[in-house]
């Protein structure tokens, strides 16, 4: 996969919580966007989200990341559609609302412009019907927080075609994306009947009294929500159900099918009773936190998880792994193009993470030598020193490490490391770190 | 808390899958068992399980850890029953046998012995029917792995007593575990409710080829997985709200409820056609691993996203603080009935973990000062610097790190690190650790 991405610009029609969250995903993979949104309130929410996002992202990574795109809202859909090469609309989930604002995109944007609906359930088929060009468009459904979850379901509608899907795949992959092909639409498509089939029965649950909506969620994120962040719903049997696999594992489970807990499949009436008591132990569960304050802490939690399975190669950390690939290739093209190694160059930008915190708020002690070993490594494989180098046999080993530890780096601060070849002799090198403050203050060597 | 056990011993009724991972957990806690099983193939999957959470609590934790309890098999019920504190049931979900199996054990057992069932789903008050001291009857229902994952549901039964209640809540903290109390018994409970909705859905998604088996596991773990390891069902919408808060969500949410996906509430025929589809689809998807193989990923997996949620005193993450807690006041006590700090300490013990690795196979250069550092909180815990100390007001900062590495460390090796007060004058204290191998070499000083 190339450093640079295909796509130029970007418009996105609707800016609530799922267009600002692809708003915040194309902007910081170096995407110019042109935003529409009837409301007024939207830029202001914006502004949160891109927040958001540039923090995860400087979480996330700590690789020099792509240049950030702009943003610019528009008054008329058509000035945001002109020109642009992806559309992504993400307006309310009603047919006919987002078939007039398809009628009023296709009347300005370019012929081969792709067209992304964002709904969470309704039929490409339905929505491409009455297009002039229905043969680029498609459904990118992502799941919130966009700019931090890697999946999107991509379902083609009857005249969908097939390079618009190639296009679509792609354009996800390149932006740290994992895109998943749906073969048959339906409605919802996969993921939110999932989710729909948990809401009816947490609703039940709540409806009668088993457990608060605290004890629910507890039951959930210590317990089964651990496993799927790394092992979907058949992987997780096929392990429990131990080496005699999963036929074993489906025959065993097949009598408890019968069991009177698969009864409950009636949805619960969604009454203002219901809404009040729900609202209430919500309230009791998490009021105590803003929603801004949720948002930031499940991002942190999000970017650890995904960093956390990084370390294994694995699921989601796997995306992040690929991503990180480009970011790579786009630092040692820019440096081939001007960078000369015995003058120092930048090997590495990161915000502080909050989970490298010691108990006086600063980064621990250890983290220098975490950014400084991500220094060495970005400097080896601009020297060529890759991991096919290693594969041939070769290598370097550190012998000796000497850090002087010159000023605190608080958490949340970004720091900069330029990396010097001080000296190289036979098959030795000597490399000089510095790590740099906001400020260009000199805040360790290494 | 203490950092003694309440307990002494436990007898495990069944050590299958469940049962097994009771017994893991346990002797990783000190712990002594006893065990009856009907098969003589237990005792091999038994040593399985052991090795793998034995590996993954030397990566979740780097404290020195309780000293392993000893489990026995026995060849009756009676004589695992006899003396202990605890008895665990873990034996096919059938509420005959499990009767059966009550009335041998309350014939051996204490008459205060606890009795837990690990039922997935039957009524404790069915179980504890004809027992002749129901008071002292429960279930405690974990999750597969029960060694690694946190949540317990705590379910009682019409004749349960207060008192069974609270010692169970207790044993299960103790041992590094998330009880959660469910109030009102129904069958399945919480969480296996959710479970079967989700698994209810996700036949019907396989059986009309909506997706494979693969992809949907994927659709899990690159999306609401990630988000279920961190936040519940309620507070995931609460958060996509916004400001407006539950009370809006549910409101906008209500209309959704009457689209067509709400209807597929019905149960898809569990037969042998089903069976085979799922069957080869999972060989498809995850054939190339072996169970074992799985298990471990699993559960190196499952460490990581713990720690990753330690880092921010999350869900998961903050039982493991809590748990930790414990282990660090063991070490204390240990220590201060036996220590001296110009003698070297033992202030780390650990396996160095899958996700430390560098492409050479080796523990990365960073984790040396990981290790470092860990020792130099544990060291400073001991001579009472703790949070308290550091909450007055007081602290210590490292100004200068000096490393040797003299010895690769392999991944998957266990080093231990000894720490010594080299010097101390006035404010300053100048501390020497050495890292030593399995063959006492020295790997690194610091």
């Amino acid at each position: 996969m190339s450093s640079k991405l295909n796509l130029k610009s970007v418009a996105c029609i609707g800016c609530g919580v799922i267009g600002a969250g692809w708003v915040a995903r194309f902007i910081e993979n170096g995407v110019n966007i042109k935003i529409y949104d009837i409301s007024d309130q939207s830029r202001q929410a914006l502004d949160r989200t891109l927040t958001n996002a540039e923090i995860a992202y400087s979480n996330l990574t700590c690789l020099p990341r792509r240049h950030r795109g702009k943003a610019v809202f528009t008054t008329t859909i058509s000035e945001a559609v002109k020109g642009v090469d992806l559309i992504i609309e993400s307006i309310p989930e009603r047919t006919e609302i987002k078939r007039l604002a398809y009628e009023e995109i296709e009347k300005e944007c370019d012929t081969d412009t792709l067209i992304a609906s964002s709904t969470s359930g309704i039929l490409p088929s339905k929505l491409q019907k009455n297009m002039k060009r229905p043969e680029r468009f498609f459904v990118g459904h992502p799941f919130n927080p966009v700019y931090l979850l890697p999946l999107v379901e991509v379902v083609a509608g009857e005249k969908t075609s097939q390079k618009t899907l190639d296009k679509a795949m792609q354009v996800y992959k390149e932006i740290g994306m994992h895109p998943i092909y749906i073969k048959k639409e339906i409605e919802a498509f996969v993921a939110d009947r999932l989710l729909e089939a948990i809401w009816r029965e947490s609703r039940w649950l709540i409806k009668d009294g088993i457990c608060t909506t605290a004890e629910l969620d507890d039951i959930v994120r210590f317990g089964f929500g651990l496993r799927y962040a790394q092992m979907g719903v058949f992987d997780t049997y096929r392990v429990a159900g131990g080496e005699k696999g999963m036929r074993h594992f489906l025959e065993q489970f097949g009598p408890c099918l019968k069991w009177p807990w698969t009864k409950l499949t009636n949805v619960p009436d969604f009454n203002d009773e219901l809404i009040e008591l729900i609202s209430q132990q919500s309230d009791n569960q998490s009021g105590h936190f803003s929603i801004s304050e949720m948002e930031q802490r499940r991002d942190a939690n999000l970017v650890s998880i995904q960093k956390a399975l990084k370390a294994h190669n694995w699921g989601a950390g796997q995306t992040l792994i690929d991503y990180e690939e480009q970011l790579k290739k786009m630092t040692l093209n820019d440096f081939r193009s001007d960078g000369h190694l015995y003058e120092g160059i930048r090997t590495l930008r990161r915000r502080a993470p909050s989970d490298w915190g010691d108990y006086n708020g600063h980064m621990n002690e250890a983290r220098y030598l975490d950014c400084f070993c991500e220094a060495t490594d970005q400097f080896m494989q601009i020297i060529g020193c890759d991991e096919e180098y290693v594969r041939n046999g070769n290598s370097y080993f550190t012998v000796e490490t000497h850090i002087r530890h010159l000023k605190e780096v608080q958490i949340g601060q970004t720091v900069a490391v330029e990396t010097m070849l001080v000296a190289s002799e036979g098959k030795k090198m000597h490399l000089f770190h510095t790590m740099l403050n906001e400020e260009k203050e000199i805040c360790a060597t290494g």
